[in-house]
């Protein structure tokens, strides 16, 4: 890509390159390869279709062409999108990128209305416009599928609001909390990244069409027509900004990156839980991968994949960063760079999305393992030494002292807080009563932990009732605007 | 930082580590070392009395401590901080962070109601509550230094809403743009990275704070009034979230480094219109370093600095992604290596931000070596080629054409476009008139781009007052919410 | 790829999965489209087809195959190789990764003895080796492409050893240096960076093959045979590291990624040096596009895009990094994210590589434009001091003021230090004789600067002869070993 | 730091800032605080003295300064030194950095002499080469503390040699190994580190001081002379390259980080060991915190913070590599923004390699748990799929169906391989013998993994004897080196 003044002759029948003529010598090999973007950016192909033919509109409005042109314009358009998406259209790497392409082959079609096309029109302008189109189609797709995650994870929720899991501080049994309290972080988690992909959506919905190479035209055109035809919020404020600024890929990538580190630790969950000495769960067939002489193994591979992903995303976002460092304006051929990491991150991000939510679609896990494992370790030490200053108002100190040595007396005969008998525990504290045993188990930790936002498993409900009512509130929101 | 039940005794006068009495032997030094975070944690004192106040009133409020122990609480605390601010403190690495720092001291001076303020809170949820406010602060701080900067910007595209300068694509000069059109680019990048930092500030003002270890509390405790009282908007929904994400941070970094960018752009070209080929601008005394031998040199280090500091930024963004990656909940320690990246960050974009608004505030640009350079290169080509297109209905292709041989032209001739002779040019193409004349000046180039956003002074102008209006809105958004 | 029990039917015609029958529901689509490699993995078709001949034979020596068998391998994986070169071969997201492909393909062609190529090893091992023996190849390249882009350098560097330009300091002009130099700078980093290279490539040359799973095998096998075979060194000594590690893919990044850095300099020098202001190249026709309507132009796309890659391959190592971190033994599948980053980086350096060295090849300095700013900015200053040091024995301190005096001097009649009559310097330092003028000039100064490894063209000769030497002999070196 | 006409009045008691005469406003506070390095290369003091001592005995010998001048600097500087390292040395901001700190002090402590240290020299050259001294310290610390860390690892491995584990791939049981070999990776990948270390070392030897600002200098110096005196094995080559190139800091950076990500495996493995449901090992008291409620737990917090250091030393490095990406020779102010991601570095590595080490010298494992394990999963499947290959000649894809039978039938019963009767295995294949018990247990299956680098007991014992003699072997190259 590169700036208005940068037109060149396409004639491919001559078989010269767009610049050849002017020049002693023929690009090299090696220029032509590192210069083309064909490959990856043909991607862009229906962006740049809409971004034509929405200018067209413009400029036959405004007078600057025929509505005879227009027409030619709009109809040549619509059998270059059915070549390519048939297969039938020819890519040549001397035409450099899409947008090129996409003209020359509108030049054969149509003639010279299609050379009237590209007036008060730059390929930088065009370019951005194109990418912004994308990322915003992106966005809107990982909005949908956030939808279907959340309303996933809320599923799994409600279903295990009441299955007592341990709770992991250092990964050390810390206290029991619900499974479904577990995966409401994880809505919750996905709630603040889809808010993040919508405020990206709204900051880069901006028109740069019309910006031209970078200073603007002096033709009479409606950049506003333009914008509102192609779905922007309004054209951008100033032409150089239009052309020079990725911002928004980069604003995309972090966001994605965020969201990947999320799902990096589910699928970290996942790998672990699945692995035979916690036993918390048992992989689907659809997730997993087997194998034919230990039939009953089942391999993590879709989480693992989703855990290491993240690695992927966020080089691509610390790659663009450093294109962009220190750039100045306006447009630098530096700036192509731009898509390739989006495209990956995106496809990496999309494939992510949709495996985590199929697997949480098929999550079967083992509740009695998951209950063994939360009554381990003492882990309602927590709730003792609360009773102790609730009912017995000792200082958080003293019930501190007082529990770890009713803790070590269970350790050394070997049981559970709640199978020491009263007696044993009035030797350490002999105000201790009997109704301490309404506090021990991982039942009663986990009931009476209702403060905003705990493990309870009315609290949880809650929660889940919450945030379904947010899901469809969002639901309308969206089915309003459209 | 740790979980509740990680209560320490802290007989400081014992010199016994905190958990030293229940180990067989002592945590040796380099633990120590790598444990402690009292090193840079201590910047969180003023965030952490503030939450320990908030706590202690609605422990009184919901019974759970009597109003004399909240009011010692109170008092207590602002000894600590007294004797913070003075100097007077005693840091001790045995002690770990700076939350078990006040806490200690506070229990020296106020005894066991000290001991109570912990009730219903762990470490878990006070750092993360710490250190939301923390960042919050930052982001306020950057909200006014953005003002600043940007009406700083404004100032010097008011004042050079006429001065003509070369734009350029590829660093090569390409069509004539006004200085003012060019640092308004940097007023809508600027606009577009506070609004991040405001999402993020809006995303991140929940309170994690009653969240305990990780499951919440059995105590009858009000999330929502420590949360009102400390500013933010709502208690986080989930405890399991509140104690484990960190993507607040992240997303932190993430704009600040996005920011950084261009802070990295502008001060790159600060780099280079300050080198002797280009001329544009004599650097301030105050951000530049001098010369003894050379006395009209000025070194540009300001700028080169800023320049660099994106690196750092982004470094401290893709650390703390690293950190985060596949990390299972709840709190694992991994997540103490959050904040001095942050300060970091936060410190050196403070410092960016504030050494470039003061380069703009002294910005000394020399507009007739930006004229003459905006004179090199043919760049009116374009208008001469749009011309052509307007007046002569030649088709892009044609016009182009004819401008590329009346450039060779004036190139043989060694002159500017402006220089040649009407017939000269009709030797190429018989049906230009002398209108052509009207627009082969840089300044008729640069005043014929009306289109919105466009480079014409008059433009430029209107997007000046828009921004000012845009700013004056925030302000007194800003004025009204406080 | 995965462990060694994780061996497949892979029985196409039947058209299911390769576990799909033990498993109650076949992988989903996206499983399998998150799971497949081979979309990228393909490439190390002649690598993986290298291995299996290797085994094949070391299988044949230590009797564990009859020679028949591995006859029948042998035959069966050149009918493979020559299938696949033709574009013959049938790609199956089914069968995952090239190495199913291969055998599955062989399975076909010969029948059990393809069968039994999978004795004592498993697709862990199998892929380590490929990929180790894939890094090899790209190193090996990479070597050669050093030693012509190295020569290229010379080339430049002893045609310019006397061509004065200026050499700068924050982009500054502080002192002249000749091209010939600055371009010897290069020479030096492109050596260090051809030595990492080596170095790497010495560090990975280790044969995984033999590993199997993870753990070793019982088979009587010989290592040390499919070692050598191969081009290792020596068999990798823990079966465990052999299938686990990734350093090797980090070191190749890595190193990449610092070479990129130094490419992503020069590259920005070119675009700087090409700008009119500037001026003090032109771009060859080869390595940079043009514009129709200003035949004049020429835009160093090449060079920038070579500047900007460093981002990409250094996000590349980056992702691959956070891949790696916290991973436990032995194979994960998140390793299978090592590929696509290596292999996009190998491609995006080379590239690099080859069109740097394209346009040092074409490089067209403008010495008259570089010997014109070497002279500005009182370049000489540090020469003047000098000499009033080592003529007049002036400290150092004083020698400055003396100098500054006279710049500011000859600042104020806009002339150059030389252009300053005796009279004028002595009305400063009247110690100062006519023999000053023998330092004043940039030629003298250049020339003046004889220190080991300084600006004097004799001493660049000596470099570039040296250097010559040191490629000389790495090439003689490298001849002897093949 | 910068170049070498940028020398500067200091004369402190005048309160001057550096050039603030000659500007006609003094710098801003923001200026100097964004300047200034002092804050953190205060460090360098030692390399800075020694390189001056080196400097000033080489002008002595050359003649450039007498004799006594020598010996007044030599005693200046030693005063200095005593003066930093009794802490009373007095910092100024307004000084910059250490190299103007010393020079300054020198000067008032020894007067003109001092003055004439700095012929022939330049802050740029200078401090070059005081980072790449501090840098080569680094390495040389880490050397050791690798021998340390590496025997450390070959004890544990040599205890544990006949420990049996379970071998993972995908986190699920794949095959039984011992611990020891397990451990024998990790000194694979340590021996790999310390060599890369060492690379880096050899490449960063070399010598910039004499190069000046940039040029070289007129000054008959002798460089070959000061690089001997302080340990660098020659003078770099080129004196453009030696001020501006920073690839022996990114070398380091990304070295160290390479070196951390298998910190971060072995780390993450003590975590998830150290978690209930493993048990594989108990945590030392020195490395863990503990509960004062629940005395029996222990958090693995040294081991999460080495998994989590990763993050920030690759943060460090990539950083650097955006600081340098792009920037035209010689030195720009950019470049100082290398020392603080090196030295927080190398601070984090150092802690993580001793508290490394100091885990495993204290490293306990509990074998019991460890067996247990290895024994679950049918581990052992694929001892029986290669016993049907090897002993009944079966083709490999029936040996793992009829593998894949038994295991089946086993899971069927809830018995393990080896728990089956010989009738039931002939059940499925009638050529089964009794001998097949012989392969079925963990302790068989290990014993029998003889290959070169297998998991066999006999094995682990010969590679830790060939690693303690490659250890050896170094020391005793280190101990003849020095």
């Amino acid at each position: 890509m590169s700036d208005q003044e940068n037109e060149k002759k396409t004639d491919k029948s001559s078989q010269q390159s767009m610049w050849g003529g002017r020049f002693g010598a023929g690009p090299s090999a090696v220029m032509q390869e590192i210069n083309a973007s064909i490959g990856f950016d043909k991607r862009l192909y229906g962006e740049d279709i809409a971004g034509s033919m929405a200018h067209a509109d413009m400029l036959a409005s405004t007078g600057i062409i025929t509505a005879e042109d227009r027409d030619a314009i709009h109809a040549g358009l619509e059998q270059v999108r059915a070549e390519i998406e048939a297969g039938a259209f020819t890519y040549d790497p001397a035409l450099e990128d899409i947008h090129m392409h996409i003209e020359s082959r509108l030049r054969e079609i149509v003639g010279d209305a299609g050379a009237r096309l590209h007036t008060a029109r730059s390929r930088n302008d065009q370019v951005a416009t194109d990418f912004r189109l994308w990322c915003r189609g992106a966005i809107e797709r990982f909005d949908e599928l956030y939808a279907a995650f959340i309303s996933t994870l809320l599923d799994v929720a409600d279903t295990h609001a009441d299955t007592i899991m341990p709770g992991f501080t250092h990964l050390q049994t810390a206290q029991p909390v619900t499974l479904g309290h577990h995966i409401m972080a994880y809505v919750e988690m996905a709630m603040r990244d889809r808010a993040r992909l919508m405020d990206c959506r709204g900051r880069l919905n901006e028109s740069p069409l019309g910006a031209a190479a970078l200073a603007g035209t002096g033709f009479a055109i409606d950049r506003h027509q333009t914008a509102e035809a192609l779905g922007f919020d309004a054209p951008m404020n100033n032409s150089l900004d239009a052309v020079s600024s990725r911002d928004f890929a980069l604003e995309l990538l972090a966001t994605l990156s965020i969201a990947a580190t999320h799902l990096s630790r589910l699928a970290d969950e996942i790998v672990l839980w699945a692995t035979p000495a916690f036993g918390f769960l048992t992989l689907s067939d659809s997730f997993s991968t087997g194998s034919s002489i230990m039939p009953q193994k089942r391999n993590p591979d879709a989480a693992e994949l989703i855990r290491a992903k993240v690695g992927r995303i966020s080089g691509a976002m610390n790659g663009l960063m450093m294109v962009m460092k220190g750039l100045p304006l306006a447009y630098s051929k530096d700036m192509q760079e731009d898509k390739e990491p989006v495209f990956k991150a995106v496809d990496d991000f999309e494939l992510c999305l949709v495996a985590m939510t199929g697997m949480m679609a098929d999550f079967r896990p083992n509740p009695a393992a998951m209950r063994a494992a939360a009554g381990q370790g003492f882990s309602t030490a927590t709730d003792l030494a609360d009773w102790l200053v609730r009912e017995l108002k000792m200082p958080f100190r003293d019930a501190h002292h007082v529990t770890g040595a009713i803790v070590k007396l269970a350790e050394g005969e070997n049981c559970d807080l709640a199978d020491l008998t009263l007696d044993q525990m009035q030797s350490i504290e002999p105000k201790i009563t009997s109704a301490i045993f309404d506090v021990l188990s991982v039942e009663a930790s986990v009931a009476s932990r209702t403060s905003f936002g705990g493990t309870a498993p009315e609290n949880v409900r809650a929660q889940i009732s919450a945030a379904r009512k947010k899901l469809d509130d969002l639901e309308k929101l969206s089915v309003t605007e459209s």
